[in-house]
C-alpha cells in the first residue's frame, strides 16, 4: 500500500522548530515500512512572522492550511513583554483562529504517568486519563468588550457561549472514548455558580449518558477537580469539560504527570471536514530556544495522536512504545533535543 | 476594656454546626482575658432551613445579619443529588447572595503549609502565600441565560462583568497586603484569551503597581499558575485574581497545603460598611456529618482571621499559635471534632 498524506507543518516560535524537527524524523521513521509518505508543507507562522510582515494568519494561509490532511504545530508566541508584540495577539489570532476556523471541537489531551518519570506528587498512584476539552466555544469565543476603557468607570465584559450543538458533539465523543477505555466519564464544570453555562452541560451529559448505560458518570466542580488531580488522579478515566476549564485542568494534569514537556494534544475535527491539528501542550519557551535543551517528547507523542487519527494505529502504537522505552531508560545524563529524537528513531527502526 | 461584638453565626448544614461549635469555644477562650464579649445570634440557614420552610435567605434574614459586627459561617449545602433540593441553589441564593449584598469584595484565603502536616507534594518547600480573590463580580455575577432551553438549538450564555471600580479596590488591597508581607504580587488571569476581562485586570495592576515601587509584580496565566502551585508554590506571596480563578486556585492551594480541612477564609468588606464573614473553605461534607469526624481547624483558623479583622491582633495571633502547636503535636491517634477544639482551647488557656 502506498499513501500520501498532505501534512501542514507549523514549527512556530522559540523551541517549536527544534521539537518539530524531531517529530518529523519520528513520523517518517514510523511510517517508512508501511509505504506512507508525508508530503509536507512548512508554514512560517507565529511571532517571528508577525515581526517580519505584520501578519498573524492571513486568509490565504488559512485556505492553504485547510487543504491539507493534517497539521503538526510546534509552539507559537514571542518573548513575553516584547514591546513589538504589544498589539499582537498570536494566541487568539493564530492558534485559536486555527482551532475555531477548522472546527477543532475536540481538544484531546491524554495524561499518563510513565514509569520512571519523576513528578511532584509523593504518591501519584496510577495516572492514565484523557481530558476531552471542548475547543470551539465557551469562554474562548472572544465575545466581549469594554466601555469607558481606561477610565474609573470602565466595564469589561466577556461572555461564555455554549450551544447544545457544540456541547452535545463533544460529550458524545467523550462517551464513545470512554466505551473504549475505562468506561467512566467525569463532567467538570461549576454548575452551582455558572448556572446557565453549567446547566446546558449537565443536562446534555445526563441525556447522552442514558444512551451509555455501561459508562459510569460523575460530576465535579472545577475547584474540587483540581484537588482530586493532586490527591487521587487515579480516579479519572475520561474528563469532559469546557474550553477554559479544560485549559486549566490539562496544564495541572501535565504537571502531576511529570511536566508539560511530555504532554501531547490533538485539536480534532472528528467529522473530517477540516484537517485536525496536533501539538505539544507546552509553549514556545523562548528562554531556552535554539539551545537544543527542549524535550521533544511531547511533540513526538503528538505525532502518535496524529497517526492514530489517520487510522495508522499500528504506527501510532509503535511511536508510543518507543517513547515509553526511551523514558524508562532515561538516566541522569542530559541529551540534546536531537539526541532524544534520534534515540526514539533508533528504537523505532530496531 | 470591655467591648461587645455582635456576631452573627450561621452554622449551616452537614459538618457546619460541629466545626462552628468548636470555633465558638475558641473565640470565647481567646477573648476571655481581654474583656471582649461576643453577643451571638444564631441563624438557621442552609439546605436544612430550605427543606423546612422553602426559604434560602429572606430579605428579613439579610437585614438582621447585616446589623451585626461580623459573621461566622460553617458550611452550607445539602446531600448532593437530593431530589428535594433540585430547584434550590443554596450556593447562589445564600452564600453568594451574602457575599454580594454585603459587598465582600475581598475574599482572603491564606495558604500555609504547617510543619507536621502531610500533603500530596513530594517536595513542597516553604509554602506561605495569600490569595486575594475578588468576591463581587467577574464570572460570578449570574448575568446569563439561555434560549431554546432543552432543544437541540439551545444557546446558553454566561457573562463575566469586570469594573474598574471593582478591580481597582481589590488590587489596592492586594498591594497593601504585599507591603506588609513578602512584597510580591502575582496577578493570575488569562489575558491572552479573555482579552477584555483580562485587559482591565492587567491595566489596573500595572497602574496600582506604579504606586508601589518596592513591591515586585508578575503575571501568570491561570493554567501556568496551577503548574507552579504544584511544582514551586514557594514562589508566591500575594496572588490577586478574579472570583472564578480565585475559587479554583484556592482549592488547589488547600490541597497542596495538606487539605482543605485546614484552609480558612474571610469574605471581607474592608470599608466596614457591612459586616465581614469568615468561613472555612471546605464544604458541608454531608457524608461525615454528625459523626464528630470533621476537623474544626479551618473553622478555628477562620476565627483568627475574624479577630484580626476586628483589630484584635494579639488574640488572633494566640489562636494561630495554638492551632500551630496543636498541628505540630498531632500524633496518629484520631480525635473527635470536639476533642480537637478542646485541645486548642486548652492551649489558649495555658
Ligand atoms: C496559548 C493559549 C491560547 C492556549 C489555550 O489557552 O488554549 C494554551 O494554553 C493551550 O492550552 O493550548
Ligand atoms: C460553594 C461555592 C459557591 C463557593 C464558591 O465557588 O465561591 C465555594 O466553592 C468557595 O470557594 O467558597
Amino acid at each position: 500500500m502506498s499513501r500520501v498524506v498532505k501534512l501542514a507543518v507549523i514549527p512556530g516560535d522559540g523551541i517549536g522548530p527544534e521539537v518539530i524537527a524531531e517529530a518529523e524524523k519520528v513520523l517518517d521513521a514510523a511510517t517508512a515500512a508501511s509505504g506512507i509518505r508525508f508530503d509536507k508543507t512548512h508554514f512560517s507562522l507565529g511571532a517571528g512572522r508577525f515581526l517580519e510582515t505584520g501578519d498573524t494568519l492571513t486568509d490565504a494561509d488559512l485556505v492553504s492550511i485547510a487543504a491539507h490532511d493534517a497539521i503538526l504545530l510546534g509552539a507559537v508566541g514571542g518573548v513575553p513583554g516584547d514591546p513589538r508584540l504589544k498589539d499582537a495577539n498570536i494566541e487568539r489570532g493564530l492558534l485559536l483562529r486555527l482551532r475555531f476556523e477548522l472546527d477543532h471541537y475536540v481538544n484531546l489531551r491524554p495524561s499518563k504517568l510513565y514509569p520512571g518519570v519523576p513528578g511532584p506528587l509523593a504518591e501519584p498512584g496510577d495516572i492514565d486519563f484523557v481530558v476531552v476539552r471542548e475547543g470551539t466555544e465557551g469562554p474562548y469565543v472572544g465575545n466581549g468588550g469594554s466601555i469607558r476603557r481606561g477610565t474609573p468607570h470602565e466595564v469589561a465584559n466577556e461572555t461564555s457561549v455554549n450551544t447544545a450543538f457544540g456541547v452535545e458533539r463533544v460529550v458524545r465523543y467523550a462517551f464513545d472514548l470512554a466505551e473504549r477505555r475505562g468506561k467512566k466519564v467525569t463532567l467538570v464544570h461549576k454548575t452551582n455558580v455558572l448556572v446557565h453555562a453549567g446547566g446546558i452541560w449537565k443536562r446534555i451529559v445526563d441525556a447522552v449518558s442514558a444512551e451509555h448505560p455501561d459508562v459510569a458518570v460523575d460530576y465535579l466542580h472545577v475547584d474540587a477537580a483540581t484537588i482530586f488531580l493532586v490527591t487521587n488522579p487515579g480516579r479519572f478515566d475520561v474528563i469532559v469539560t469546557d474550553n477554559l476549564f479544560g485549559d486549566i485542568l490539562t496544564d495541572l494534569a501535565g504537571a502531576v504527570t511529570g511536566g508539560i514537556g511530555l504532554a501531547a494534544s490533538g485539536n480534532i475535527n472528528p467529522d473530517g471536514a477540516f484537517p485536525s491539528m496536533f501539538e505539544p501542550v507546552h509553549g514556545s519557551a523562548p528562554d531556552i530556544a535554539g539551545q537544543q535543551k527542549a524535550d521533544p517528547t511531547a511533540a513526538i507523542l503528538s505525532t502518535a495522536l496524529l497517526l492514530d487519527h489517520l487510522g495508522l494505529h499500528g504506527e501510532s502504537l509503535a511511536v508510543t512504545r518507543a517513547v515509553e522505552a526511551d523514558i524508562a531508560d532515561r538516566g541522569s545524563a542530559s541529551r540534546t533535543t536531537a539526541q532524544i529524537g534520534d534515540d526514539i528513531v533508533a528504537r523505532l527502526r530496531a
